[in-house]
């Protein structure tokens, strides 16, 4: 846990300069664009401790699985997230000395990530070892408005000194994968070229052949003129720079604009890349530093409109939420259905991959409700597409006829992920991703989508569950056996209640979802029929499970049990457990947590949170009683749950208890891994937390609904979502619930179980009795 | 499956040189002395597929762990036996043209390992590619007599030509093991030597500063006549050779006899490695290689008097059962107690550590009755020496109080393996530990090991089962969660019946073990609980459990169950299983082994196997017919137990079925992986399968007893076992039982339900009516 963030409502802010601390801000102070990711490593040389690091999404290595003992069904090969060609660098000496904040003595040093208008922005002074001193203001950012660009406003200037400067900007792509499995390095050089002010490498990457071409062209100002340097071509192993020389006297400023720009071949043959690249360098660098700037504030502007909470009364909770919903749009924007939303985004490498269940339990809810449709179809699309890579796992596990089993982890639809307990057995991902299809159809009504791409995805789904459980004849009941859940401190484990429920409901939602397309397009239902063989013999099949499906349930308790067996563990609450034993990941050997009763995250209540219209309060109540104490939210997932489940129980402080726990997860270093990257994904956890928790948003039956009330250290706090083509504000204050349509779309409301139409550009006012 | 080699009642023999084949060989035809092991690699060069292997008892690396996601309690390294200096290289060329096997024209080729007297011998033609033709005959020993030396008697013969022969005699060191972990060399360079005739190499090992030197000396004859030729040093990296020229006429046969001897700092400072060495090197040759092999047949013949099986009407039984017992003392010699039995002994390096529970359960059986009481002794003294490993290793895992928990594989007590459900789960191995115990004092009467050694062991594994063990609320009964038996084909169950029984065993056992030493040894007794603080009150909560532990157990079946819901898992029977399906660890994935209801090896009848008086004999059978038939003996430990349990069920016909599923596992390459050294620890359940299967061998109350039948194809078989000094051999054929004193003292038996007393130097004829 560290303090050093400055609170503020908009600015993430860091004051003077603790080495010890570079790692952490490099990953708080990332930028992204959704297409590429920066780090918030330094322009000049940095010899100290560092994780240098550039993001290009999409482009990826397949990393020789690194394994103990092979086991059938492993994967060949992990997937990973590409650090590529650094293209930030500035190499700058003064009389021949380094600038190297390792080296040089910094002062009022701050970093400040301006959320609202998506810049990083750094300022120093330092003193060189030769006594010089240099005052550095360094602007950069990735465009949101133009993916492929990224830009850097570097001034520096000399106050104590005359004396020569030497710059050299550069691309280096002879960088290393912090995660590789066996210290490989995964690019090859294919070219580079050097023009007039602009310098190109184009890299190859080993075994998956991705070309990535980054341009990078420098201008070069002194004392607010523009300056016509002689640039010369330095050139090393997967490296170019363009070096010059200026005489500076005491007081004089120079400006440096960097502007770069990342092709790669994911969208471009990989003939043309060189030139697109030239194409596309030259496009930015004429438009200039500032339009490409005030670009960027339009685009943050505009998605803020679009997804903005405000709270007041809580800066540092205003800070944090903020935070949050700027990394996860940092990650993804949506415009590319190949592209999905690492754990760490493009803030680290650790986890490798891009998808995980994270995107359809977490991320879905927060792109539906604050960005266009399209953001969280592109999402599902992913999904669709790779259903045949999904088909093709379950056949190396043995399964058939279809089913498929989505990876755990993965970028291109293989599965990277190589521990059997999780590979083989956490299977529940499966079941998210239907859900994932009936909450898109739910929140959207796009039942377009169904019949288009999700009716073959949960019939495959389906199929895996029908052949995944078996018949017990001892229980005279379906059971499903070796599993690890949600809770991933349990491995495999028999009937987890979460998996056999969520399993039972996608051979529901796969055959009501059969019939509905069947009654509402027939002709496509004949079409799927066809390439799918379905039959009513084989729902028959399926009901026959749904029917009669076990589930473990303890009569004393009046609770589902996570699983078989789970009551012989010796029941210790977590609030018994020494201050010393935890975290119990970092403090006791795997087999203490294994035996123990202690869970990681949600798991039964993860299956409430999904489907909470199935069970009554009093169930709700009962079991998150029974299983919240139980908990050691070692996964940054498991708190949010919780907090809406409070929420839902009424149970306002513990649901804003909940609720701190990950939304500053990374501003405060919770849990010492910050510098590894931030947890992307649990960061929609928080959004949930606010808008389901606190607000509790629901849809059902095509309305909006909410059931606010407000954490007790805040005044208010307001929210906009979307919702069926409008756009409202929506303030919650002790007092009342104020909500504006902000669109020209009317929308249907359900507020303190009360229902409203909401007219486009009107508005609503309630009094907050409930909470007053 | 193959079927090349040679049937013979005393010999291996491999006719023909099929390249294929030859790392199969290699394994089979390997040579050891306990203290050493060489594979049967080629003196002369050999370009083709070959695993070159010499290994060095005792003498370890700790290899750094390679693991997909560490878990806590994972060990940093694993220890592995190391393939160290190869002693028996013979470089040849005649007239520049190399004697490589896989170049020449190879003719008349035969390898030969001639159990008996303990030696291999190879013949062969080869043609070169310049058409010259020689003869070779080479034979070959590792010293049982004096383990440090190693000897070739290498014969050449110009078949067809005159010219120049060019040897050199070399000690290589720059080796590596196969199984390194990071493709890393484990040796680094100390020093050599040279002297007339003689070179020294020693080497240390990176890490654990292990030094072994070793010395050869070569001699040279020709057409009978030595030879004193000039020799001259080579030297490269860790490798030292001396080199001679000979011209040879056609029809001349030249004889090289090398003679070489490996010593470790094991055993000699390093101070003084190489002067021992000098002084063993100088020893050895002084013998000569005539008396060296003379003293090679006499040791190996005082060990077949002690330990040979002879079977009359089935050559190929015979021939496998003596190469089981023939690798087996090879092994392991009984000696030193800090030396164990590895499953690939010294053949090869799969599975790296020496020490797995084989040697308690497997092992510890074959050498009480075969070799004096020193050698079992030594093995269970082993264990004593890594109590404090044990408990460390238990304390890493969480365990407190003098608990100890001993590895599943371990070189120098410390755990080397890595996979989570074996590593922290396969904790049956703990009860195999203390079975040991029992088993050794019920065999040899030597109750003092008990208060010497035993007791120790025995209490602080009982502490272990003690912590491992809970309360179940729901059950009202004591469980154990979270283990894997010994059928590893199910990971993480809940009150796996063996290692439930077995741990309750143990914590009787240990009671009663105080009990005895506290009445016949009350001073020791004293001792021990002054250092193990054990108690009146300890015990109580031991004999809680031992009253109150919950066994998983099938009413209708009226079987004990593998572990708690078994029955919930698809019930297919192993003979419904398509062939193309098996073996099921070959064409399944991992998870569909686990959820079958599949059994890879014995585990509630390895439970049967240990405490057989425990259950009656319809409990013995109505098991055996619930799990035999969903057993897939993909452990080569499985099937003897099924042995000795059909034997005991009068199924001769199925108990010899399931003794030859690995009489000759190797011989015949069942599993298709001998290339990777030989099942060196289920040899001994092979013994088992004959002596305790067949012969129907059990010691009860001090008595030795016999309950045998004489399988169908055989004519009779017989053994020769020691007990308590006295040493019999037991023929049984159709028609009567002959047992034979050969010792002078006397012994208690009871054959087919009857006592005798035998006096020394006495025999018994007994008519076989029972089988007749």
């Amino acid at each position: 846990m560290k303090n050093y963030i400055k609170a503020h409502e908009w600015n993430i802010i860091e004051e003077g300069f603790d080495p010890h601390l570079n790692k952490i801000s490099e990953s708080i102070f990332s930028l992204g664009n959704g297409r590429m990711g920066q780090r918030a490593n330094f322009e000049e040389s940095y010899s100290g401790e560092t994780l240098q690091g550039n993001y290009v999404a999409g482009v990826y290595y397949p990393d020789k699985t690194r394994v103990g003992w092979w086991k059938n069904g492993y994967p060949e090969y992990f997937a990973k997230v590409l650090n590529a060609t650094n293209w930030i660098g500035i190499f700058i000496t003064i009389d021949g000395v380094e600038l190297d904040l390792a080296k040089a003595d910094v002062t009022e040093f701050s970093r400040v990530l301006h959320m609202k208008e998506g810049y990083l922005e750094r300022n120093f002074k330092a003193t060189l070892q030769n006594g010089y001193e240099v005052g550095v203001k360094a602007l950069r950012f990735c465009s949101i408005a133009d993916d492929e660009v990224g830009a850097i406003h570097y001034q520096l200037k000399a106050l104590n000194f005359d004396g020569q400067l030497t710059v050299t900007s550069y691309l280096d792509g002879d960088i290393k994968n912090q995660d590789s499995n066996y210290d490989e390095k995964f690019w090859d050089f294919v070219a580079d070229a050097d023009e007039q002010n602009a310098c190109y490498l184009t890299l190859r990457t080993k075994k998956s052949g991705f070309e990535v071409c980054t341009g990078a062209h420098i201008a070069i100002a002194k004392n607010g003129t523009n300056q016509d340097c002689e640039l010369q071509t330095i050139r090393s192993e997967k490296y170019i720079g363009q070096q010059f020389n200026l005489a500076l006297a005491k007081g004089d400023e120079i400006t440096l604009i960097k502007t770069a720009v990342i092709l790669s071949s994911q969208n471009y043959d990989t003939s043309k890349l060189l030139n697109a690249t030239k194409k596309s360098l030259e496009a930015a660098v004429s438009k200039g530093f500032e339009r490409l700037f005030q670009e960027q504030q339009q685009a943050w502007a505009k998605k803020w409109q679009e997804s903005d909470i405000v709270i007041e009364g809580d800066v540092a909770a205003q800070q944090a939420i903020r935070f949050n919903i700027f990394q996860l749009f940092q990650t993804y924007t949506g415009t590319d259905d190949r592209l999905n939303i690492g754990p760490k985004g493009f803030t680290g490498e650790k986890y490798g991959g891009s998808t995980y269940w994270d995107t359809e339990a977490y991320c879905v809810p927060f792109y539906l409700a604050t960005a266009p449709q399209e953001v969280s179809k592109n999402l599902l699309i992913y999904r669709y597409k790779q259903l045949d890579k999904a088909i093709e796992n379950a056949q190396k596990l043995g399964f058939t006829d279809g089913a498929a089993l989505y990876p755990m982890v993965t970028i291109n639809g293989e599965e990277c992920h190589n521990e059997w307990e999780i590979t083989f057995e956490e299977i529940h991902r499966n079941g998210a991703i239907a859900y994932a299809i009936f909450n898109y159809i739910r929140y959207t009504g796009d039942t377009e989508y169904l019949a288009q791409y999700g009716l073959e995805v949960l019939i495959a789904i389906a199929r895996f569950w029908k052949q995944r459980i078996n018949w017990s004849q001892a229980k005279k009941q379906y059971v499903m056996l070796g599993v690890t859940g949600p809770n991933e401190y349990e491995n495999n484990i028999n009937n987890n209640w979460y998996t056999n429920y969520l399993a039972v409901w996608c051979l529901k939602y796969a055959q009501e979802s059969t019939n509905w397309v069947k009654l509402n397009q027939p002709l496509r239902h004949q079409e799927l029929q066809h390439k799918l063989h379905f039959s009513d013999d084989e729902f028959a099949t399926w009901q026959h499970i749904v029917e009669n499906m076990y589930y473990p349930f303890d009569e004393a308790a009046g609770v589902y049990l996570q699983q078989d067996g789970y009551l012989d563990k010796e029941q210790v609450l977590v609030k018994d457990l020494p201050a010393e034993d935890r975290p119990l990941n970092q403090k006791w050997s795997w087999d203490r947590i294994l035996r123990s009763c202690f869970i990681k995250q949600a798991d039964v209540l993860q299956g409430f949170y999904f489907f909470e219209d199935d069970f009554d309060f009093d169930m709700h109540k009962r079991s998150f009683d029974f299983y919240e104490p139980r908990t050691v939210h070692e996964s940054s997932l498991s708190p949010c749950v919780h907090s809406i489940l409070a929420a839902k129980l009424h149970d306002e402080a513990r649901a804003y208890e909940f609720y701190l726990r990950t939304s500053r997860l990374d501003l405060d270093d919770y849990n010492n891994d910050t510098e590894d990257g931030l947890h992307i994904t649990s960061m929609a956890g928080t959004w949930m937390s606010v808008v389901e928790g606190f607000a509790g948003m629901r849809v059902r039956n095509n309305k909006l609904i909410f059931n606010p009330f407000v954490p007790k250290k805040w005044q208010s706090f307001s929210f906009t979502v979307g919702f069926r083509g409008a756009t409202i504000k929506v303030n919650i204050s002790k007092e009342q619930i104020h909500i504006v349509n902000t669109s020209n779309q009317s929308i249907a409301l359900q507020v303190l179980d009360k229902d409203y139409q909401l007219l486009g550009n009107a508005e609503l006012q309630i009094s907050n009795a409930v909470l007053a």
